[in-house]
């Protein structure tokens, strides 16, 4: 077995932790405006880590021991689970094969080959019926329901994972894109129906810092009491501004160039647009249909 | 504004965290028997804690500040989020009024009166709407490939915040239940189209330890190269075994008694399928039709 690598999150190439107010600043892109952060929070390490999390890139070329891994699928399993029903599982794809198959999918991200560990999350409403079949009952839950809640217990479980994966001091970057992929995916991985894929995970010690997003403000995000729009536009308009000032959109990553070309500035909003105004992925439903995901 | 109590994850009735062997084998109720846990990895703080945590429903009384919430929203917004999009929302129900009245729908769970804060996750893919509308573009995606996005962001963002507030010496506790309410819900939170309750969550700060809930092996969750399924059956079955001698169902926890009836032996499989075997929220596609969720 590999040695272990330091486990800490101070890889060489991350930098130290800002403190609070700093690391607050930096994820919103404006000095913090929301209420007076006490000195007993300032420094506390953890919620410092989490509020500079990053997704990475580009790793280095050592691997991930399986002991670690297998701690780390624990800490993902430890994830809160809708009813306790564990409706999600996970795999592996160890094999170079596999792997070489699957990126070549995936050709705009070369960067992929270079992970030690990719990982695929799924939605997996297989095992539910098994536990009905056991005792002799219908599973009588053929609906979007189950098939939101089987997403979400993999959600929270990709979030645990890549939060104990970073808390190792490993870089992570989740790749939805195998979602446009679901048929050959399918059968790449012998997926029986009940088995969702819903999103990629690339895994290994980071070789670049990464890069805090920039987040829309809480005002817009969260709400209080109820749901509030008032000056939405006018906070839109203000996030382009903070987000095209220190991380322009470059060319080559903004999104339908085929329908809207290219240009110097495209803002955030006008990104989301560019992606939200050409249909993706309208393959889902039939999908689903066909692998035994009831939409009732 | 009321101090900070103090800032760890060793609150009086929160037991120190076992080490990782111990945690291992007390998240899945048998002996580890995975790879070699080597000892720079047994003492690793954040992973033992990741691998001990556990929902709480008790809290003590002290409210939790507004600039600790705050910073754990900001947690939340530092989960990974799909193409960037953002397509999610918090809000935060503080009004006795509001409290009570959902809390009225709840009566199951008569402990979310006593959580000193009580949030609703949301699925948003309204601002992605407003977002075309900013730039002259049709929103084109109104499928079910949007909604997961929409889902699974609102998961990871609720993933993170459970994540932050646990780090910080809070307990949590998921309440998927409101998604038996939503047109009532929706009212109550005055939620426009395109705005779906994923998930409602309570904070406080601890007033019991809570309990590890005793995970499936991975041997059933986590696949290697491709999705296996020999002995699956027999892995349920032990699991079961494990789970009942460990944490057996009460009868007062035991699902659907009105057409199951109760027993003194009801195990992890068999609650599954009294549960899976009765439909539940049948109504959510309509409610997803008529508020902004295209489901094509």
């Amino acid at each position: 077995m590999p040695a272990v690598p330091p486990l800490t999150s101070k890889t060489p190439s991350a930098p130290e932790p800002p403190t609070l107010p700093e690391a607050l600043a930096q994820r919103y892109g404006e000095p913090w405006r929301g209420q007076h952060i006490p000195e007993a929070l300032e420094t506390h390490p953890l919620l410092r880590a989490l509020l500079s999390r990053r997704s990475v890139r580009r790793y280095r070329n050592d691997p991930v021991p399986e002991s670690l891994l297998e701690t780390l699928f624990a800490c993902a399993q430890s994830a809160p689970t809708k009813s306790d029903l564990q409706q999600y599982a996970i795999l592996h794809v160890a094999r170079q094969d596999l792997r070489a198959t699957l990126f070549s999918w995936l050709p705009k991200f070369p960067w992929l080959a270079q992970a030690p560990v990719f990982l695929v999350f799924f939605a997996d409403i297989r095992r539910g019926r098994h536990a009905c079949r056991m005792h002799g009952r219908p599973h009588a839950n053929d609906n979007v329901d189950t098939f939101l809640n089987g997403a979400v217990d993999a959600a929270l479980a990709l979030g645990a994972f890549i939060h104990a994966a970073e808390s190792a001091g490993l870089g992570c970057c989740p790749v939805s894109l195998v979602r446009n992929h679901l048929e050959p995916l399918s059968r790449l991985l012998a997926l029986p129906d009940g088995v969702l894929p819903l999103c990629g995970l690339a895994v290994g010690w980071p070789a670049e810092p990464g890069r805090v997003s920039m987040r829309l403000p809480q005002r817009v995000v969260v709400h209080r009491d109820t749901y509030q729009e008032q000056g939405l536009e006018a906070e839109l308009r203000a996030y382009d501004e903070r987000r095209h000032a220190r991380e322009p959109i470059a060319p080559d990553k903004q999104k339908n160039p085929e329908r809207y070309g290219t240009a110097e500035r495209v803002t955030w909003t006008d990104q989301v647009s560019r992606q939200l105004s050409v249909p993706e992925r309208a393959d889902l439903t039939a999908f689903l249909h066909g692998h035994g995901f009831g939409l009732k």
